[in-house]
């Protein structure tokens, strides 16, 4: 393979730009052209390609964000569009592409594989939801930025004797949520993958209270309600009053983790490798510490796992 | 003066316990004794009071929020909870009072010099909006935490090219609208002082968006409307899509800024100063880079400045 | 088993308070009583030792440093200082331990292992150095403060188009110099474990400014040599000139990551399940994303690992 | 005056990317041209000269560092170099220009002013030393910088109960060191403007020791002496062991602070004012929360403040 294409898809998350220095760089290691497509699989089908080099990369390692930006693309959606993304990577001589995104990006990577392009899919979204993976791209700088985020508000919180709702990111999954709520020290925290029990959150706000702790912390994700909906709940069922906040978009910027730059470099680097080795259709990710490689099918076939169950059990029994 | 008190009221701001380290620590210093009053007025109706020495104060001036807490109090707006109040403080022994917070905060002591308590009340509150002084303690670390938020947003604007909306703290003041929309490169700022204009707004995002610019920053006090108002204005009426964050509570928490725990410390070896001085209703404040005290009734004659006219002057000019 | 004790011991490390509200958490969730040694096993042997509740570790898990403190104990290190340990174990009713730091703690658990005392080891040192386990409690929080600073400095090595060396932490281990190094997108790390060729810094160095490079970071591992050692050599050798920062103390601080909060957590909630279960003398940690016990004698039996040299050549490959 | 330059000069400091998006943002608004002018005095003499148009300002105000990078211009200090500057500016059409940086940096533009070139120096360094205004650009983020390391520090200082020396910058200027130590609760703090007593840092290390506090903050300014040094006479004189910390380089980097950045607007803003006006050799500052311009000359007369004065007896009586 003499030359790739980098691009970045969907919502963005912080270590992106580590993953397309670590794509650039290790491809020039190989002795690779790399050509940037930017806008993700919109600007592909427009041809917003460019020739990457060394330097065009430098100084990125720390930014949020995507250097390559990115964009939606209805129309990858159709065939006409994937054709069209097809004579792009013809006309520019990109033998094989490096995708950077969630599981929706990975559906477009898997349409162009059916059309005989090999692509390697870099696991990168704060919501850590990537099947076949321990670790996603930008989680553990979310979680950083969720973390702050309670402390501050647990200076109001125990300074006005009060109990907040934080909502966090997360539609289907709650690892953002219950990582951030047993690292923030949350008294109760709701996610998607276990229904919650109104009564059961009330006894806990009430015996507290009754303990003389006047002030707790709820973390929800936006998938189980938002903040607002349980607040008024709370009040409704059992007259307790509470603010909601709500963080937003603030967690997926800012400048990545040092971790996430250490796994996107990893990630981007692997990616290179397996299209060098002629891999058609894998995903990058993480197992034991290791940086694995496997098969796109699999990201598919979503299935939950076990060990949120075990950190959920933790989270209970810590926050008595 | 032998005793004094010193209590926290109002909204909780970084740079509170700053505040009463200094108090503590100047009033010991000055060979007086010194009480902390907790949970506010509310408190000392109720006698939560506490002598407090240099160890009390130790390791604090860095937290957030306020170790003597704060809270509304009803009863203290009573002629009745008043006169608790006094007869609480002559239980104590305490001759003059040290009251941390807002102007809310400054009525409640003008309440109480009035009935013969020598009160100094120091300016903390994230909105800059007490007059006499240029600087509140809590607002420079509030801008921060604000300009973090938008620096995060901005990531995710720039990648996807997006317009965003963050709605910040101010209900009738715009210092930290403006001051943070300034620092943080908004395209546009609505502050409370200012009239709007919708045409404006569109004419610039359209013009900047003609230039090239595809990204935008919109900061709006959330005392001129709320950002989803003027995010279905946008649409509504031009047809512009955004997204909106609403910071919330996260902006008056967190360990204070550098500049927050020396104006803290200033004012509260000033607040003991001027009690210790025969002082009965004053507040102590900033003009000129320098520490004052003046009447407590000036606070409560409120002027617009110029100076923030100058500012947002500025701020037009500057994003072009 | 009725009543545990905690102890810290050691350098400090941002996540031990998280690890001792979490021994304390579970312990009472347990049913059992908790006691805090202070001052680590010298606190032991004078009997600085205190019941804790739900309320003594409230608020702590977002700080740094150690509630229980540390010290060196000299007087441990002799058989006398042990027997007094163990005469106020058994007046204070306490049947198990959980000890809280480095390798030269888990030493000392050891020796109480021996004398009889069910001990659980868990890892906090932000060296990461401990054999058994992939992480210990503080390197992430050490990692973060390193690139913090690494990029701060990368501003200035920009501005003046200069080679700057900073020496961070690790005396015999380079985990901390290896990841910052990557994360910090340094052109040069030096480890222990890897023997270095300053021939080959000087033409990467070169090589670099001949490409119209003209600033480059190196980062070297305390264990090698001191950065003002590395400063003299390239300046002797090769006329390059350097500057150096050594980053100290620092690295030890800071409120701790999210994710040295959530293994601080599982660590020390496991710490007191296996203490229940009846085991004398083991460490925790983590193994494939699993939290792990494991027999004592393993930490002592230290081996190079293979996973480092996977990231160190990554290291050198991105930084051509 | 259709077309002005702008340069970076002297040590960097956060906030001098936000003074001249201000140059250039605001020239653009007045419908003059900007040129940037790369490495100082040193690339105007080689004509690194290009166009700066709104986009090239584009995503800086919150970088560190400067994006026209600064040297040291040796050949500046000749007649013969100062021509060659004359002549770039001439053959580029720069009528006038604006000097970012510190004291040394506005000697070469006095030099410039003479030759019948325009001159507004914009005050840039983390020294806040310059003469005529009350803070320079930089100042504010050092001190949260130093703060940020003070507060880390502080963790390991009490939980191993050590007293702990940190070095900051400030060869002759004490306001770094002072306003840290102030705002991180150093118990002694020592500057160039105030003689030290080592008896009294030993009689206060004692006194507070014999008070039970067993962990002590000593800042010392570059300027007074090394951290080494006072570690040194620390031991020899009083046996007490103190560990040191030298700040070093990552006081002049990292994004700059919300009131850096506003100022820092302010001032480019106001630097191109006064061009406009037809002045000739004036710095622009800070005196009374306004911003002001006033003529060069009074910097280079450098005379003590009172205001210091105050503030260091703040700080001596805040630490009893």
């Amino acid at each position: 393979m003499k030359k790739i294409g980098v691009l970045t898809s969907g919502g963005d998350a912080p270590g992106m730009n580590a993953a397309v220095r670590a794509v650039v760089r290790k491809a020039i290691y190989e002795g690779m052209e790399v050509a940037g497509i930017f806008n993700g699989y919109e600007g592909l089908i427009q041809g917003k390609i460019e020739l990457l080099q060394l330097g065009s990369v430098g100084d990125i390692i720390q930014r949020g964000g995507t250097m390559l930006r990115s964009a939606r693309s209805p129309e990858f959606m159709t065939e006409e569009g994937r054709q069209e993304a097809l004579k792009q990577l013809k006309a520019h001589g990109i033998e094989g592409l490096v995708i950077i995104g969630g599981d929706g990006s990975f559906k477009g990577a898997a349409e162009l594989v059916k059309l005989g392009v090999p692509c390697a899919c870099v696991p990168a979204t704060i919501d850590n939801d990537i099947t076949g993976t321990q670790f996603t791209i930008g989680f553990d700088s979310a979680l950083n930025t969720v973390i702050d985020a309670i402390d501050k508000i647990r200076d109001t919180a125990t300074s006005h004797e009060r109990t907040f709702i934080i909502e966090v990111m997360g539609r289907d999954a709650g690892d953002l949520a219950l990582w951030s709520g047993l690292a923030g020290g949350a008294e109760t925290i709701l996610i998607p993958e276990v229904e919650y029990d109104l009564e059961d959150i009330i006894t806990r706000l009430k015996s507290g209270s009754g303990r003389g702790k006047k002030h707790s912390i709820i973390v929800v994700a936006e998938g189980v309600m938002s903040g607002t909906a349980l607040s008024d709940s709370l009040k409704r069922e059992a007259g307790i009053e509470t603010r909601v906040s709500v963080l937003g978009h603030i967690q997926r910027g800012g400048s990545p983790s040092a971790r996430d730059r250490v796994i996107a470099s990893q990630y981007g680097a692997r990616a290179v490798e397996v299209l060098k080795e002629g891999k058609r259709g894998v995903a990058i990710g993480m197992q034991n510490h290791t940086v694995i490689d496997y098969d796109l099918a699999i990201v598919f076939k979503r299935s939950d796992t076990k060990k949120d169950e075990e950190l959920y059990k933790l989270s209970k029994e810590l926050s008595i």
